[in-house]
């Protein structure tokens, strides 16, 4: 079958010649705000601050920020630059531990950094500025490449239940499984997305329904406990999510409850599907026991912005992790770039 | 073994003199409002608004509104009374569809006031109060009595998930399922609680870690989705939740997000418990399948108090069903005042 390629009117973050525009998705859907940063840190701080989220995302947006350093150091001498780039590379790589993609584009411009033999620090900044429009490229193509793969796996006219956020905010392109969904809907119309709230952020309710309906795509939204129940309604006959990490068995972090949504799927017999790059695979990893998991603070939980949502007493305890590991047991096939790959996994 | 019984400083409702008192349970934990209302009107839209709720209440409160449409009508002749406070019990036994216990309670009151021949209108008022009375302290005695029977099935030191609120604001008493937690608790103090949050309207972040602060509970809260990684890492020893309608064959209806709950508990090889009083069972049903389940207002999932979590946008569809239906396989244990009951069920 021929398919029709997606497009997306949306984009999370670009490089231009005065800094990084990037469209705040802590504002989203609210305000369509665009902010301009020039320094490392400020990416560093953009990416905590989940202002730029999304493993595929954070992976273009280290690659900005490397350039963002190259050109903040630009009139000093090579050797005082070349000392304050590094820094801000180790900087860099550690701003969010679990999405294996900000590692995987910072440590490219290491090698980079370390490999070549630079006659002027402007040497650098050109360097860095075509690297990180390759990684830029690259992933706007694969997200091509995913959709066209992951649009064979959906049936005509099927519920497609998702979560988190895994679109044009999430990459460079047209997303990961939302990019799917953004193809398999050029090519059927009569698709249906589900989208969970993807509580506690709300990246669900925020941003994967307001980029469904950007592009005119029919979407539900519901709390995340909901799914279990809409699936035994007959309601969901494809799961599709994207991955912060896969470890070498198919073993995924990716967004919390993506776990249970995979046993829920399992339970009701539907197919689970993860959709990402390969820069996600970390094959250093045999399995997902050893995938850092980010906890963040409590008051993401306990607050909605400046709304308090539960009882506001220091002896209450939260538990945040931002992510959770789906065994690659559960998972029906993980689509990258390079196509459908299905269990037993060994990558 | 003996076990001390558990009490509670919490009090949802109260029939007085002047009317019925209800603690505004849409106020909490912000503020501790008490309301008085007095007509059987205002007694279906406090349980239509969740003013009061939880189906033990809702059943107490379905007596409290008997009780006002009787001596609403006190002053009127029998015959126009025995017609109006007919039709009120028609409305507050609609109030609700899920939970069985309102239809219950309203049921008694329809065949107390077909059954009896009454002189005066007064004896109508009077022998409503009596039953209503009744009802009231029966389920006091319930909560009790599940307490003890549940407690036994809790390990020392257990951490305990629960979902929604079926605490002291949610009977008369001190609760189904955390009426256990608490005669547990007040016997072991390595006890731990974890408290879902339970979207959309967050019962358990705002009432659950109420009632256990205020008992000097030891609560984690977390989002709804958490809780598969929760178990995963060992956390969780029982689950234990309540009820709104349990069929013949031990299906049981619940806060929505209970059936994701079991099936999490499933994978995990932890014990799913549920504790109802035996007024929650609707033994006219073979199975799960006919239990109305109530759809609620998108605006509970779109908005948080009059903030909006997603999209404003007419296209965007809602799911937001207020219960789901848990299958009595994937229970392991039915907790009545009557004792512990084991699959398969046959009630």
């Amino acid at each position: 079958m021929s398919l029709l390629l997606a497009e997306t009117r949306i984009q999370a973050l670009s490089l231009v010649a005065e800094g990084c525009d990037l469209l705040d998705q802590t504002q989203l859907p609210e305000r369509e705000v665009k902010i301009r940063i020039t320094t490392p840190q400020e990416m560093i701080a953009a990416i905590q601050a989940l202002v730029v989220r999304g493993a595929p995302a954070i992976g273009v947006a280290g690659g900005f920020g490397a350039v963002l350093s190259a050109r903040l150091h630009q009139h000093q001498s090579l050797p005082v630059a070349y000392r304050a780039i590094q820094e801000d590379l180790h900087s860099l790589y550690h701003a969010r531990p679990t999405a294996v993609n900000l590692m995987w584009a910072v440590k490219r411009f290491q090698l980079l950094l370390d490999e070549a033999s630079w006659s002027t620090t402007m040497d650098i900044v050109t360097a860095f500025e075509t690297l990180a429009r390759t990684i830029e490229h690259d992933d706007i193509k694969m997200c091509q490449q995913m959709g066209h793969h992951g649009a064979s796996l959906i049936p005509t006219g099927a519920g497609i239940l998702t979560h988190c956020n895994t679109g044009a905010l999430a990459t460079a392109g047209i997303g990961t499984a939302l990019g799917v969904v953004r193809t398999a809907f050029i090519n059927d119309k009569t698709l249906r997305v589900f989208a969970d709230e993807t509580r506690p952020r709300l990246q669900g309710a925020k941003l994967t329904v307001w980029e469904c309906l950007k592009d005119d795509i029919p979407v539900t939204l519901l709390s995340d406990n909901m799914s279990a129940w809409l699936m035994k309604q007959g309601q969901v006959d494809v799961v599709m999510v994207g991955a912060d990490r896969i470890a070498k068995n198919g073993d995924t972090a990716n967004k919390i409850g993506t776990y249970l949504l995979a046993l829920a799927a399992k339970a009701h017999d539907i197919p689970f599907y993860v959709v990402a790059p390969s820069s996600t695979l970390d094959i250093t990893l045999a399995n997902g026991e050893a995938i850092p998991i980010e906890e963040r603070s409590a008051r993401e939980v306990t607050h909605f912005e400046e709304t308090a949502l539960s009882v506001d007493d220091s002896r209450l305890q939260v538990f945040n992790p931002a992510f959770d590991v789906t065994p690659g047991s559960l998972i029906t096939a993980i689509i990258t770039e390079q196509g459908i790959h299905r269990a037993p996994y060994c990558f």
